[in-house]
């Protein structure tokens, strides 16, 4: 419980149900540390439990400090620490069901986003309304219908300022692309959250097929899987597509998929397979063909080197790149918002520039020797690798830095760690430019 | 061939490949006779095959007077007719292959179409590159490819101002739309033509699956259909959705699927059938479950009274309402675009109003005894029933004239047919509300 309406709701909904359902509550609240309100949310929290005669624990972590050392967002450590609080509360009291408060809104907004990142049958599925011990009873209830409820029974819900700012994009999603989208069909919420239901059964379905092509065709070696190259072929390609994704997810360093380009690479491949010939792919992972058999194996790791690097991908103009452990956004934002307060709390993870000084295409791309830049408040160049080493960064991370470039192979950003000089934003800039990273996590929610 | 981009494009690519595929061309050309240029660039079209040697079929049509008697849009007429007439150049020329020039924006927009609509499996498989005798060679190609493309070989494509209207949906979707989403991802484009072909492939994967299960289970007698019960219980899920779905689809008197919510309430009645009951659906389908079979038939007719009607719908404010034989989308436009000649190109399947004037929640709605309205132009009010009769309108088409009536209970919009008078635009306007509706059609392309 949160404070805010739909985490209100829930508890007061469920607190109405528990002679009904006949069950016990307890409310658990974790307080991110991140807004100088957030001690007194707590406590009304805290009060609204003890009104309601439920006994209320609250949790609280250094989420900025997580976020520096996991390099992870801020938002990414509120979330890891707000789960792992929630399960340790869930696991010390003996819970049977940890209830959360997402709803229809939050699950169109997280369709939207899987579709805009190309959709799958998995994404589209969006948030499951039970998975485990989990539960989220108001996924089918709108923003609008929370609001009426709060108003029907005179709650005062806690008001979060940071829903309302575009650096994030799940809210830029929410305040300016969902009511575009609802000019087009203003039901499009509902419609939405039907959809998933209805892919999550397909892909559900479609995965116990593979399941059972899994079991007859698959086996173990060690590290290895051995996949029968005749069953293989006779799977249909649904199926193929299924089995080779989860055998690369299986065999890689990391969670991680094949896109639809390396799938259907590899299937192509498959057509007719030279026995022998090993195919390097991200993660470490090699695939070969013994005569018989598809092989999916392991690397042999080379000391000090992470698979994936180094990596060199450019960005034509605004959008999105993949890299191996995250994504980074390039978009034009609307300068007014940009006030002096809120550039001080993007973070390690966003960063503005003046558009102006930068050229497209972009290279997004690990460290190269006799890199320098102008590190932002030094005053003049530096080494990129003595700057590295005034950081303390271990050597084998400096090889995993993203560097963001321009075209004139300038180093606009060393990605979480230092904004260049001469792309930063000032009393002249006409257009600016939002760089932001998001680490790959394995959900979106 | 229509002389744009893409279809010139696609004429120059099949010849240059002509021998290396061993192929004999002809090009077709349909003149919708709707714009001025339109015989010109029917010439065009003839002396580039005949540059090239190749036979030039011209056709052309009252796509106009097709519209209307038919009640269709303008675009949906002009497609109609071309279809028809290409078809007919395939028949009578004994030829192979139909090719069409529809390439990546289109794929990419009609995706986002039926994501806007309520995404499911079908729609978000997009355009089939190949179906029966019809192939859409450049599919894979983007616009941006194709200009290039025209640039190296120096064609000349003739431009079709109409593309540049945003009355249409797939123009506001590609000129509004598409750019915003690019903001989000700039590889947009290539990610939904690429999920397409995961979606149509599992699509395919599950109708084959319900195939098999329909073998077993449905058998048919008379217009009847009679679905074993036992079996169905022991379906999955998604082949139980599938099953259903496409047992109403051969029962309904018009090509329609259920809703998805349509789709529930069925399976949940399901789960404990009352034996004898019967449940009446849309277009005159009724279910009922005799013991040991579920049966899907079609009612009496009621002779002059087709299924579906009367109807009733209310709509909160801009958006699209399903209607039995249509949708109708309602939204504020820029005034700024909505010239004087623009106004008159709308068609009657779109009028504009001012929205000072008109008050939500809207109804759409068939006729009552005792409507009267202020047909534009008439001076004065009349009764919607001697408007119909002056039309010569057929009694049994009158119940299913769609009316678009304000909060306050006045018909704003006699649909296809006339607007009202007092919600005109007029120079006091200050923001303009666009009422369009479209004709349910089997494929939106």
């Amino acid at each position: 419980v949160s404070g805010g309406p739909d985490s209100l709701v829930l508890l007061h909904v469920l607190y109405s149900l528990r002679s009904h359902y006949n069950i016990d509550l307890l409310v658990a609240h974790y307080n991110h540390r991140l807004r100088p309100e957030a001690a007194r949310e707590a406590e009304r929290v805290r009060a609204f439990a003890g009104e309601l005669g439920l006994p209320c624990y609250v949790g609280e972590g250094p989420v900025a400090a997580y976020a520096r050392e996991k390099k992870l967002s801020l938002q990414a450590a509120a979330r890891d620490l707000r789960y792992q609080f929630l399960e340790r509360i869930v696991r010390e009291t003996n819970s049977q069901k940890l209830a959360l408060a997402h709803q229809l809104d939050d699950q169109a907004e997280t369709i939207v986003m899987h579709f805009l990142r190309g959709p799958s049958p998995r994404g589209l599925s969006g948030i499951p309304p039970v998975r485990g011990h989990i539960i989220r009873p108001l996924i089918e209830i709108s923003r609008q219908e929370i609001e009426a409820y709060l108003a029907e029974h005179r709650l005062e819900a806690v008001f979060d300022p940071s829903n309302d700012k575009k650096i994030y994009l799940r809210n830029r999603v929410r305040l300016e692309l969902m009511p575009v989208l609802k000019e087009y069909n203003s039901n499009l919420t509902l419609r939405l959250s039907q959809s998933a239901e209805i892919f999550r059964e397909e892909d559900r379905y479609l995965e116990e097929e593979t399941d059972r092509w899994w079991a007859r065709l698959v086996s173990r070696e060690g590290g290895r899987l051995l996949v029968s190259f005749a069953g293989y072929r006779q799977a249909p390609l649904v199926i193929q597509r299924r089995l080779l994704r989860r055998c690369f997810r299986e065999t890689a360093a990391r969670q991680e998929d094949l896109s639809f380009s390396q799938v259907e690479r590899l299937r192509r491949w498959l057509e007719q397979p030279a026995a022998g010939k090993k195919l390097q792919w991200p993660w470490g992972v090699r695939i070969w063909f013994d005569g018989e058999r598809i092989i999916f194996g392991q690397e042999e790791p080379v000391p000090g080197k992470e698979p994936g690097f180094p990596y060199h991908y450019l960005l034509a103009g605004p959008g999105v790149v993949e890299l191996p452990q995250g994504r980074l956004h390039v978009a034009y934002v609307d300068k007014i918002s940009w006030a002096e307060e809120e550039l001080k709390e993007l973070g390690p993870w966003t960063v503005v520039v003046d558009a102006g000084k930068v050229s497209f295409p972009l290279t997004v791309r690990t460290r190269r020797p006799g890199d320098r830049f102008f590190p932002l408040g030094l005053g003049g160049s530096k080494k990129l690798k003595d700057f590295f080493i005034d950081l303390k960064l271990p050597a084998e991370k400096r090889d995993q830095v993203p560097l963001v470039v321009s075209a004139g192979g300038e180093i606009i950003w060393v990605v979480g760690l230092r904004l260049d000089e001469r792309f930063k934003v000032s009393a002249a800039t006409e257009q600016v430019l939002r760089l932001s990273y998001e680490e790959n996590k394995p959900e979106m929610v």
